[in-house]
């Protein structure tokens, strides 16, 4: 059935009045994308999609885990194998089992994101199904090859203003250049992202340090180390990079002096590493993460709370970003206090905070950043990026942080054409809430306009020094 | 008052239209009633029930809970001491008690299970006060004693298609016996719910072991007490169980070497077992079950988060399930990974989880469960068996693990009289969950028909297998 | 914007015209005032207030905080620096650096109480701006000088019945007593807050304790000390006291021995007590504070769950309550036992509880208190004192624990203007609630007016013992 116009919209019909004409100022608003996952490549070779399934279902966890958890194996669904082993390669086959489980889907966000690509970028309107499975296919297939369906035709047709991609610190940024050197005019900016060089837990940890230092020419000592951080974030910065990403299994932060740190790095580096000694590692590069985007401006990301790999059965068999993520209880009060201690007062640092443990939007982030300065939310995220998630985050976060200690929405994804529906869903949910506000005589409707059109675009712009 | 066509509907006319077309189709669907407490002996002896106040308030600790929190004693309610000391025997007092403090009830699902039972079956329409308590109390007497007020006619009148008892481990199931061999058409299902053989905390745990090693011919030792489980799991089978049950203080599992766990068994058989090993060993036997299932096929059910008995005066004076068990924080991401990277990917085993700690729906369960094929999520429980509770479940698992790795409602109850109105409840909570994604317009109402059939009957019959 | 007679009310017109009903019942009742934070010196001095900002701005943690959070400086705002260091005195500028960041506070509950106090006491309906800030601000000042803006004809224009101070328990009530001796027919009563007292961890915590026991001329021992808050309790019983107040890091209770808790006591009064001696201090003085309850019939309340003065530059620059106190997960299930194993079946103990952690409610708090005779649950508190929050409570609680086990609104302001707003903030959030069950037929609306009466009014005043 055709996408309905009021959609997400509050049923009662002033609630529902009231966001449609919220909804109609801010709904063409240019689209502010200042974190996510896109391959830059896209942008820089501008090259068509291949098959509706290696589009759709195979890169997609959000789609391959609900098939997984009802017993259909990965490998029909195309997922490559770490092993190089047998997997479909068939397009169509794949396309079909994943419409013949379509139905899974019911009340999901991915529901809405892949119906909203199929009306909005190839005029479907019809619900996907194992009748019509093939139908779609050829239609999906035949409008790919098309060069408005190219990267950066895209980019225009769904109103990018900005995009960041999120990039290894050891990336030479090549396609970046490329993109820069093109004469193009989107804007497609790198994200610092040092997890592998900060995580001494991970595989391949020592190389990756040692990487970095060669890429700054600098010594293999903790003064090399952190002096090797601010090349690098230069080299980004100089790529139009506004900000860095911090994934990490928990929201801990450390300042340990001079002399203790340096010791912790080299007993990071041996192959024997602690557990601990890798958390506290962690811990403390997150403090010293927040003291050099004090002196180059970069805006700070923290992601915190995910169980990486939680099977790990299908962690040997496929690899990372499975769907097999599992978030955990998350604490910030303890946590963040040595960063906060240090920079927390500092106007001159934006910390942005997500979280994947709902119980803190009020207990503990919305206190949180509605007293730090140096604090703003990051929108509901992952899991919650739908629009009971997004609801919560609101009705969790309003009242303490108020609205302008969060920075607007993100789509956070590697699914390039859902990324008009994401934003879409994010406008409707923020503008249902606020005509909830107006009812109930909460808010002022000139108010909520002003203020929908600040989540939908001026905070993420701000916030995020695009 | 009698009861309302659109109780727990939305009521916005819209929403609400839909809603009543949902629940049209599903309202007279047979009960399946996959998990409870009924007593199989009812059944099996086709018994008229007593009075008013042992049917409804002394043996229910939702009813009694209430009362003794605003100072009523339960001596005063008749409920039984430990020691055979006096409690109030007179039936109609209790239930004048009772009936003075029903507005403690009020917005609380108790109530309405209460009035659906004293309409829909003593054609009671007027709220229970102290002025029409003693009519009350005489027009209920009455109905009881007739002939289509027996266990069995209610099992016809109230639609049920099948319906578990949960039992002992060492039970013989003679009550299920009597009811195989009476040639009755009712369906009644033991489940094998091995606590007291498994928890190495309880009292009397070693003689329960014996009894258990000695009906199934074992030995003792951990080889032989394996034996002896499988033995009874079979035994359980053949009179018709599809499940296990396992009531723990928390979720954790462990996978040890067999040596460790036949270690560990001679440690907990003393008498002066750890608190750390009793725990261990459940947590052993968590994955031992799950073992166990996928060779025989029995659905496994984890009820873990209670602390049982908090109150020790209570508990000393009255026993167990007086209302006095509170749940607690409950982890599960850690606490089930042993038992997950044994058979998480299994799609052999069904692994029922249900939870006391709602925190978990969206942050652990549902991406658990939106992963790993192994694994379902129970509904709403206990305190959560309620409108809100049912709400905040769909809200907060929906959106990441879909309607499909749940499993439809179960009852869980000892009060055979509210069956039907606890399967109407969840009905209707479900209608109008679904109502609301069809008004906003994230659902077609044509798949809210399927989902609401597949909520209401199709679900909980396939996950237990019944 | 005049406030709009159905503020916060349902928007579904039904639903709407019940709330309406119930909140006329409701509206103009007394207002009972069990726990806050007015000044005692207000009641007995009866002076005016001075200029708006010493008024609004200055002393309300609610507004700085969020000012802070966005950059403003505490010294540009005119609070007071703990080194006495220059800050704005110009009650006009820093009224107008608020009226230009009001915006940040669109949907909190600060906007509504302000405007409230702003159109029901000065009679401006006028938005807040930097256009008016000036105009607004003469009207305010002119009108504060007037007799009618004084707090004993506030009292009686807000129609309070009985407001609570808190007091620390080292203090000599003279404003009290200066009140009781004025004649004046308001009721001002005194909370015993023995904090100072049995933390250990505070500064001063020795000279406290020596003052404290030396008011009583008690010996400076366990026993003493015991028998000194003894005195002092019953020196604010015999000024109106009917209450004692807690606030704790944790919620945990100790039950030691005599002996052991002699010993425990000479620990804590050295100078380098450890931490974990002052957490079980604190955790056995709640126990004792319970036994006195019993025998002198205070009514007891637990506020847990705030770690104080988390930003320590802040701190150490303005001191307490500067908005930077977050909350933090707190437990209650483990850590209430010791003293409820003593004293929850004692129906002469009232135990009100509180929390910062709204996983509690459901989890722990209304399953506790659905069932321990002693103890009753306070309203949403601090931060969830507001819509969103006070609706979060009663969805989390009353299913479990009924409304019969919560005890009302209660204020908890310093902000003596706000208070007539809270409680209609609270009665209308009640109304609505009672509204929606009404609405889809989970009660009966007469039963809803009973209610909404006792929400607003006969619980607190039962509960308080006032």
């Amino acid at each position: 059935m055709p996408l309905h116009p009021d959609r997400l919209f509050p049923v009662e019909v002033d609630a529902r009045g009231i966001a449609r004409r919220l909804f109609a100022d801010v709904e063409n608003l240019p689209i502010i994308s200042p974190h996510g996952h896109t391959d830059p490549l896209w942008y820089a070779h501008d090259e068509t999609f291949s098959d509706p399934a290696s589009l759709f279902v195979k890169p997609d966890h959000y789609i391959f885990r609900m098939l997984y958890s009802q017993g259909v194996k990965l490998e029909d669904l195309g997922v490559p194998r770490q092993d190089g082993g047998p997997v479909e390669t068939d397009g169509r086959k794949i396309w079909r089992l994943f419409a013949k489980h379509w139905y899974l889907f019911r009340g999901t966000p991915s529901r809405l994101w892949f119906e909203h690509a199929l009306e909005t970028i190839f005029g479907i309107t019809e619900r996907l199904s194992e009748i019509n499975a093939d139908e779609l296919y050829d239609r999906i297939a035949e409008r790919l090859s098309d060069p408005s369906m190219r990267p950066r035709a895209l980019y225009k047709q769904f109103g990018i203003e900005a995009i960041s991609t999120t990039d290894a610190a050891t990336d030479d940024l090549a396609a970046h250049d490329t993109i820069l050197a093109s004469g193009w005019q989107g804007r497609v900016v790198p994200a610092y992202r040092p997890d592998a060089v900060i995580d001494a837990s991970r595989p391949g940890f020592r190389d990756n340090v040692e990487k970095l230092i060669g890429l700054a020419g600098a010594s293999l000592d903790y003064a090399g180390y952190l002096e090797a951080h601010r090349n690098r974030r230069a080299y980004f910065k100089a790529r139009g990079a506004t900000s860095t990403d911090h994934g990490h299994p928990n929201a801990r932060t450390a300042n340990l002096s001079a002399d203790e740190a340096a010791a912790l790095f080299e007993r990071v580096l041996k192959a024997d590493v602690s557990s601990g000694d890798a958390d506290l590692f962690r811990a403390q590069m997150l403090t010293e993460m927040a003291r050099m985007s004090i002196d180059d401006g970069l805006v700070m990301q923290i992601h915190p709370g995910s169980f990486r790999n939680h099977n790990p059965n299908l962690f040997a068999q496929f690899g990372v970003d499975k769907g097999a993520d599992i978030p955990r209880s998350t604490g910030y009060v303890e946590e963040l206090k040595p960063l906060l201690d240090a920079f927390g007062n500092d106007p001159r640092l934006t910390l942005i905070l997500f979280t994947l443990d709902e119980t803190s939007y009020s207990r503990e982030l919305a206190p949180l950043a509605g007293h730090y300065p140096a604090l703003r939310l990051g929108p509901a995220w992952w899991f919650y990026d739908s629009p009971e998630g997004m609801r919560r985050f609101r009705e969790l976060t309003t009242e303490t942080a108020g609205f302008y200690n969060t920075v607007g929405f993100n789509d956070d994804t590697r699914a390039y054409l859902s990324i008009p529906a994401r934003h879409d869903m994010a406008r409707r949910v923020d503008c249902a809430f606020l005509a909830r506000l107006v009812a109930d005589h909460r808010l002022d409707e000139d108010e909520a306009h002003e203020i929908a059109h600040d989540l939908s675009y001026r905070l993420a712009k701000e916030a995020y020094r695009l």
